[in-house]
């Protein structure tokens, strides 16, 4: 017997902050055709509703900047849970794109953007919740936040 | 009775530059399974067939990167109407990805492509033509351009 | 009669590096309603399994960042028939995301891009073969590569 996205979330002891207010002229999410849900880019945003902010490399080390991606995911689960009643609604992840803040010498995209794919992987596990990926450095985010992240999710 | 996007778009009183002819391998716009339209990025083409330059935060200021951004929409609006012949045809937006030509020190993007998303909004309305949408900064932008948004669109 | 991918691939005479492995959480390839592949984002790698690196217009001049960018679309394709097993069940390229590491002050991405995208062209034919697409600069990528691109395709 296999567990639920839910039950899967509720296992890890993680709380999620509020669903995000949209900070301009878009939407949180969109469904499509029924079937697939668009996100739109998130940051790390917190309980307390605050974002985290600063540069990885330069003001968090590689490993808090895989926390704030893992912040971003639970933002994104926010979102979807807000919208759609419940995770399991969700079938599977099929792309993301994360986005990290950070100098033009930092290399290690992927395992930061890690903190948010794992995160997916344990709620929707191992083959559902892994989709396909781009984990790149951006020039600058929106209020200096460390990740932006934005995916497309199949629905049930 | 509601409008129609071709009225709410004369009621603006813009004007549409000619729709940009591109500048590598790529098509300006695609039609998937008849229904959703995909735009590649573009820039801010002015009427007289130059593209707006320079960096927001150094060489524009936050306003007039929004005003390029609006360029952009309507650079994006006149290869739509190219395409399809009308604005009638798309039915809403789905997706934006905003991307702005900024130093690193630079937080505004989200108001910055607003520019874009504004336009968008009047002319298919408060909801369909509202979508997902990240806002962010890159390193650089071809030719120095200021703002370049690629979109997808969903049709009739 | 017209030539297959398979064959017009062959007829370029290039070889193909062995398909990437995943550097973090996340699928190389994904299929989505038994018609779109969906790429992940893909770095130069080479035959001998090592990537080429270095910033364009830095380390690298805009020629070599063309190469490198054709060195991406030899990966993807490595993944491409990996993972189907024939170039020719792919039937066209819908959407390319093209990013270039290079400095704020680099402006021929589009120059760059075309690497992958007059491949594709080749193995796909000038109207299958060509998809919308964005060509950017990005502050940074994985490991000081100078080149990654993402990819959807349609499948027949």
């Amino acid at each position: 017997m296999s567990t639920t996205p839910e039950q899967n979330f509720a296992a890890l002891g993680l709380t999620l902050p509020p669903a995000p207010v949209p900070m301009g002229v878009y939407k949180p999410c969109l469904i499509v055709d029924s079937k697939y849900l668009y996100v739109s880019g998130h940051g790390p945003l917190l309980e307390d509703k605050t974002l985290i902010t600063g540069r990885v490399g330069v003001d968090l080390d590689t490993d808090q900047g895989k926390l704030a991606a893992r912040q971003v995911g639970l933002a994104i689960l926010a979102t979807v849970r807000g919208y759609l009643g419940s995770l399991d609604k969700v079938k599977r992840v099929i792309k993301t794109l994360g986005m990290v803040g950070c100098p033009h010498d930092f290399g290690q995209h992927p395992y930061v953007i890690n903190g948010c794919s794992e995160l997916f992987a344990q709620v929707w596990g191992p083959d559902n919740g892994i989709g396909v990926r781009s984990a790149v450095g951006m020039g600058s985010l929106p209020g200096n936040i460390p990740v932006e992240i934005e995916v497309l999710f199949e629905l049930h």
